[in-house]
C-alpha cells in the first residue's frame, strides 16, 4: 500500500517535471530555519489564543505540522550540536560539571571530528550558508582565533552571526542592565567582528538580507541554508515597525517579526520558482523559558520548560514545507527528534551518513514524502541533564528517573507578579545539586499520548511489563554509551573573551548595505 | 473601506448566484452545533498534541476559528438559556440558592415569555428542530406534563433528546455506579419517554440519523436546526467502532465519534448542495470538567475549568462554516459570546430583535460575513455564578472581584493518580460557600490578551485608570440589572421524576429504524 503509494507519487511527480522543472527530489535545496526558546504553545497555529497568526501559521496551512517532535536538550549548546551532528549531546561532549551552555571565555567548541549537516551535504555538492545564532564555540587556542565558529563546521558561506545569546546583557533598553557589557556582546560577520557591543537595531532584518542574497547566489546549485533567529530570547527586541503590533507584548512584537521574515524567505524561494525544489523546516531549539515571566514564551499546554526535562522543555513547534511535493494541512503525530533532521537532510542529497560512529538521527523522509502516511520509526526519547539521563520515552510511555521542580501556576503567580523583579535565571539549572528530586527506585511513570501535560501518575504496579521494557532500554543504552569530554569547562580567565581593537573593544562596522536599506 | 469590501462581496455573490444559486444571504439555513463540557484546548486544531485531527479540524480549514469565545456561564443550563435567548443566565432566572443546574425533580424551566433563537426564527417562516441534549427544564406542573420540553420552546421537529446529562448515574459498564438509576436516567423522543433506564449503545449515531432526516425533509426551506451532543460529559460512551480509536483513551474516542458526526452533517449538507445556503456553527456550552482526571477534557493553555470564573470554565472552542461566504482559514481574535448567537442568527434571518427586554447579545453577522475584517463590537464579558458577578472582562483586561480555587497541577497530580478514586463533583460547586476568596476590595488584575493563562497578576496601582473604568461598568451593570426569580429550586419530592410507565419506570421503544440501521 505504501509502496504503491510511493509509486504513484514518483510517476506523479515525473509528469511534473517533463514539463518542464528539475527533479523536486533531485537533490533538493534545503532551509533550516530554527528560532530561538520559542515554546510549543507560542504559535497561533500550534494554540496560542491571541498571538497574531503570520506567515509560520501560513505554513501549517500549506505544509505539515508536527505535534510530538522533540528537541535533543532543553538548553541551546547541545540541542543545537546535537541537531547539527545526529547525536546525542553526551556522545559529542555537549555537557560540564556546572555550565550547560558555551560560554565566551571557554576555549571549546564542537569538536572537528564531529560532522555537521553543512559538512556532509558540501561533500555532495552543496552549498552550505548560515546567519544568526551559533552557540556551539568562539575560539580554540586564544581570544581571536574563531577556530570554533560556523566556517570551521561546514559553513561555506556565513553572513552576521552572535556566538551565543547575550541579549540580556546587551539591552541597549537598559531594562535589565544599567549598560551593554562589551565583554559579553559582539556581533560577527562570518569570523570578523563588526559590532561590539551589539546593536539590536535592524539585526534581525540585517539577517534576513544575508539569507536572500544567499539564495539568489545559489538559484542553480542545490544548497542548504541555517537561519537561525536571535529571537525570542529574552525577547528583548523587535524592529520599529513590529514594536507594538502584537496585544502579546514584547514576545509578541518579536514572534511577529519572525513570522514576518520566515514569510519573507518563502517569497523569496516563490519569486525564484524555487518552492518545489526546497524543503523549508522551521523548529524551535527547545521549551520556551518560563522563569522570565512575559517577557518569555509559552510550552502549553506542557509542563515545565527550558533547562528541565518535563515536556515544555523538549516539545518544540515543528513544520515542514515544501509545496508539491508535501500535501498541505497534514499533522504528523509520530514521535521525532531533531537529531533526525542529521539523518534526513543527507539521505534527501543522497549523502552517505558516516559509519565509523553512532549516529542517533533516524531518517524521516519516508514519513515526509508520504506527507505522514509513512509512520516514522522512532520510539524512544532520551531527556538528558548534562550527562545524567534523567527520563526516558519509550512508545507513548515516559519515565521520569530524576525530575526538577516544575514552574507551576503558584510559582509563576508569586514570582511573575508585576513589578516585583522578574528573575533572568532558572528555578534549578545545574543537573546534579539538591533541587533534583531522584525516582529512580519508583519512577514516575505518565503515558504522554494519553496525558501529555504529565498531570496522571500512572501505578507502576499497573504497568509493570512497560516499565520493565523502559528499564531495559535505559540500561542497554546506558551500557553501551560513549561519553565524550565535557566540553562546558571554564579557566575562568577573561583574556579569551573576543575583543575587535584591544583594549577597548568598542567598534562598529554594521555593514552600511542593510544600514541604508533599513533604516527608516 | 469596510463598506467598499461589503460591497464587493455582495456584488461578487450575486454573480455568482446569477448562475442558479439561491441567493447565500437570503435566510441561510443554520445549523448550530454544541458539544457538552469540550474544552477549549481539546481539538487538534486547537493546540491538542495527540488527539486525532477529523472533520472539525477540516471544519477550522475551510472555515473561520474563533480564539476568544466565551460562554455565557461555566455550568450546562445557564449557558445553554442564555445562548438560545441572548441575555445573560441571571436575567433569565437561571441561578439557585444551591444548584446550579436543573435537576429532573425541579418543577421549573427556560420561562415561556422567554424568546428563543427558534421561536424568533419561526416567526420568519424557519423551519426548526433538534436532538440531543436540552438541560432547560422539563415538567411544569406533575410528573409527566413535559411542559418545558424543546417542542414548547420554539422547535418543531424534535428528535431523540435527553432533558438533563446524567451518564454518569447511568454508567451501563458500572465504572461509576452498580447499577443504572432508572430515576435519573431516561431518552425522549420528542416529549415521549422511549427508554428507561438510557443505553448508550449507538446513541449518538440514533441523533445523526435525526438530524439528516430533518435536513432532508427541510431542504427547500429555510431551517434552524440544533444538534445538540450528549458528549463529551464524563467521555463514558462512544460507538463500538470508535472504541479504541484514540491514543487518548475514553475522553479522545468519544471526540472521534462527535467528529465524525460533524462531519457526516457537513457531508448531508454538501449532498444537498446547501453548504452556500448554510451557516454551520460549531461550539461547546462552556470549558471541561477537569476534577473528572482523564475522563474530561483539556482547557489548555487557559487556568480552571467548568463551575469557574477563570478562563478554563469559559472559553470555548467555536468554529463558522460557510462556503463561499466565509473565507477558509481565518483565525477571529474578537470578543465573542454565545449569547451573541441569539442576535446574529435573528440578524441573518431577518427576524427583528423583540425590543421589550434586555438583550445581552450583539450580533456578530458584520465580523462574519466580512471573514473577520469587519471587528466585532463587544467589549465586555461578565462571569457570573448564580447571581454573583465574580469577574468582569473589560478590553483586554479582566478583573476578579471574587475566586474560586485552581485545580492546578499539583492538585491534579494528588487527585488523579491511577487508582485512587476519581471524584465525580467539583472543587468549589456552590457560588456563596467559604472556598470563595474574595477580592472586592483589591480585584486581581489580568491582561488576558497578553497574559491569557492568568499568571501574571497586574499591579492596581499601575493600573488604576483601568480598574476605575472596570468599577464603573460593573456599577452600571449591577445597577440597572432586573434579576429573574431564580428557577434551580427544588422541594425535595420525587413524585415529579418522569416515569414511561409507574411504578416499573422500565420501557425501551428506542426507534426500530436506528438500531435496524446502525447495529453491528
Amino acid at each position: 500500500m505504501f509502496a504503491l503509494t510511493l509509486l504513484y507519487f514518483t510517476l506523479w511527480l515525473q509528469v511534473i517535471c517533463e514539463v518542464g522543472c528539475r527533479d523536486p527530489l533531485d537533490q533538493p535545496n534545503i532551509v533550516l530555519i530554527v528560532a530561538d526558546d520559542m515554546g510549543y504553545g507560542d504559535l497561533s497555529s500550534f494554540g496560542h489564543p491571541t498571538q497574531e497568526p503570520g506567515a509560520i501559521d501560513r505554513m501549517v496551512v500549506e505544509g505539515m505540522k508536527f505535534t510530538q517532535w522533540y528537541s535533543p536538550e532543553s538548553m541551546c549548546s547541545p540541542s543545537r550540536g546535537a541537531m547539527l551532528t545526529g547525536r546525542l549531546p553526551v556522545r559529542v561532549g555537549l555537557y560540564g560539571p556546572t555550565e550547560r551552555v558555551f560560554l565566551p571565555d571557554m576555549m571549546a567548541g564542537l569538536p572537528k571530528d564531529e560532522i555537521t549537516i553543512a559538512e556532509a551535504l558540501k561533500g555532495v555538492g552543496y552549498a552550505t550558508g548560515m546567519t544568526g545564532k551559533w552557540h556551539l564555540g568562539i575560539n580554540e587556542f586564544q581570544a581571536s582565533d574563531g577556530n570554533h565558529l560556523p566556517s570551521h563546521h561546514g559553513f561555506d558561506d556565513v553572513g552576521i552571526i552572535t556566538p551565543w545569546t547575550h541579549h540580556a546583557t546587551c539591552d541597549e533598553k537598559k531594562q535589565i542592565v544599567p549598560f551593554p557589557n562589551r565583554n559579553m556582546c559582539y556581533l560577527y560577520y562570518n569570523t570578523a567582528i563588526i559590532q561590539q557591543p551589539v546593536s539590536h537595531h535592524n539585526l534581525t532584518k540585517a539577517m534576513l538580507l544575508d539569507a536572500k542574497a544567499f539564495i539568489y547566489n545559489h538559484e542553480y546549485q542545490p544548497f542548504f541554508y541555517l537561519f537561525s533567529f536571535l529571537q525570542l530570547h529574552d525577547s528583548l527586541f523587535a524592529a520599529p515597525e513590529f514594536q507594538g503590533s502584537s496585544v502579546r507584548g514584547n514576545y509578541g512584537d518579536s514572534l511577529n517579526e519572525v513570522s514576518w521574515v520566515v514569510g519573507e524567505i518563502l517569497e523569496t524561494l516563490k519569486s525564484l520558482k524555487l518552492e518545489r525544489n526546497t524543503l523549508v523546516l522551521f523548529i524551535s531549539d527547545h521549551g520556551s523559558h518560563v522563569e522570565i515571566c512575559s517577557d518569555g514564551g509559552k510550552n502549553s499546554p506542557f509542563r515545565g520548560g527550558k533547562e528541565t526535562t518535563w515536556e515544555g522543555g523538549f516539545r518544540v513547534p515543528a513544520i515542514a514545507w515544501w509545496p508539491g511535493v508535501i500535501q498541505a494541512g497534514v499533522v504528523s503525530q509520530d514521535i521525532i527528534s531533531s537529531m533526525d533532521i542529521f539523518s534526513t537532510f543527507l539521505e534527501l542529497a543522497g549523502a552517505i551518513s558516516p559509519d565509523d560512529r553512532v549516529i542517533d538521527g533516524i531518517s524521516f523522509k519516508p514519513h515526509l514524502l508520504s506527507s505522514g502516511k509513512v509512520p516514522h520509526t522512532r520510539v524512544t526519547i532520551h531527556y538528558y541533564c548534562a550527562d545524567r539521563l534523567m527520563a526516558m520515552r519509550y512508545k507513548a510511555y515516559k519515565a521520569h528517573f530524576f525530575s526538577k521542580p516544575n514552574f507551576s501556576p503558584d510559582r509563576y503567580s508569586a514570582l511573575c507578579r508585576e513589578g516585583w523583579p522578574e528573575i533572568r535565571s532558572y528555578s534549578c539549572y545545574s543537573c546534579y545539586n539538591s533541587c533534583i528530586r531522584s525516582h529512580e527506585l519508583s519512577p514516575l511513570l505518565y503515558n504522554v499520548e494519553k496525558d501529555p501535560e504529565e498531570l496522571h501518575q500512572l501505578s507502576s504496579k499497573k504497568h509493570n511489563k512497560i516499565l520493565m521494557e523502559i528499564w531495559q532500554a535505559k540500561e542497554q543504552h546506558l551500557n553501551s554509551l560513549v561519553k565524550g569530554r565535557p566540553l562546558f569547562t571554564s579557566d575562568g580567565s577573561v583574556s579569551l573573551i573576543p575583543c575587535c581593537n584591544p583594549p577597548y573593544c568598542y567598534c562598529n562596522y554594521f555593514p552600511k548595505y542593510s544600514l541604508n536599506q533599513y533604516t527608516e
